[in-house]
């Protein structure tokens, strides 16, 4: 995936609640950047919390991670639907085992990843190429997200993917260290 | 894992906050559940509502996911630390890269998985057998618990694992399919 140019992997939130999903969004919003996803587009209630909390992530910790309000996710879904030129995936607990599906998912064509909120419309699972599930017990879009990305995208090599960091964090066997890469110049 | 006798693997949910943690908290205890632990223990605030969702998922989707509140987490886990009957691992965007030391984590005994909210105690890390990170960027302490799961344990045969469910989900291509067990008797 290319830092530059156009995102090949798009994450759409359907459905934001402003009290009730908060902090889900948000963190679903990190586990797309943590996961090697290029971009997140919020859409349901507005809510600028989330998408300053992923600015100042990518702000601090690197990379070129982007994130923006959509007004309309469902007109905007259908058009990249017709247009053919993504593959759309829809993570659902109703969908077809990862496991069984995720090799017939092709990765030529940027990639859309539905991930739900609230009740999805009946119409996603058309609009989608692949319905998606990661099980099919309820737990979490984060979770999902998450697995789907690990699965599909293996590890993320993290100095090449988040560039120029303010903070990186050094993995320890004990403790905390973080260097502040602006303090050392 | 054997669904009776003393859980193999159990949650702890360090320092959850009422209002600000509600559904990331239940999100982290259905991921829990989804992805193979046995139980979830919570901490910090004391909050029903967490344990309520995780005791009706289980009851309409099957099998025998416990949860419980602990006054003195600290307490707790210094106890089970001193045993050494219990290995401890500690998740933390701080700690060793999973992939690297996933191999060094011995099963042989049962497993807790510490998940920290707000800031964690330093002594955690020195209580901890293996202090873990999934990625060392910020994201998000569920996608943590899944990534974490899944890699220890692998696909989770569904059917086995939540027996005697009232719901299940039939995975499709295109549609929700949900067989209400009680009603077909």
């Amino acid at each position: 995936m290319g830092n530059g140019g156009m995102p090949r992997i798009s994450v759409l939130r359907l459905g934001h609640r402003i009290e009730r999903d908060k902090r889900i969004t948000s963190h679903l919003g990190l586990t797309a950047r943590a996961f090697g996803a290029d971009e997140i587009i919020l859409s349901g209630d507005r809510d600028h919390s989330p998408l300053e909390t992923w600015e100042s992530v990518t702000k601090r910790f690197g990379g070129n991670f982007r994130s923006r309000f959509e007004e309309s996710p469902m007109s905007w879904l259908r058009n990249a639907s017709k247009s053919s030129s993504n593959t759309i995936v829809h993570l659902t607990m109703y969908g077809e085992h990862w496991r069984k599906s995720i090799k017939s998912i092709s990765f030529e064509k940027p990639i859309i990843i539905v991930v739900g909120g609230t009740k999805v419309s009946g119409e996603i699972y058309g609009l989608a190429d692949h319905n998606i599930s990661i099980g099919n017990q309820p737990h979490s879009e984060v979770a999902a997200l998450a697995i789907f990305l690990e699965s599909c995208l293996g590890p993320i090599d993290e100095y090449s993917k988040f560039p120029e960091p303010k903070l990186r964090v050094i993995p320890s066997t004990n403790g905390k260290i973080v260097i502040n890469e602006e303090e050392e110049e």
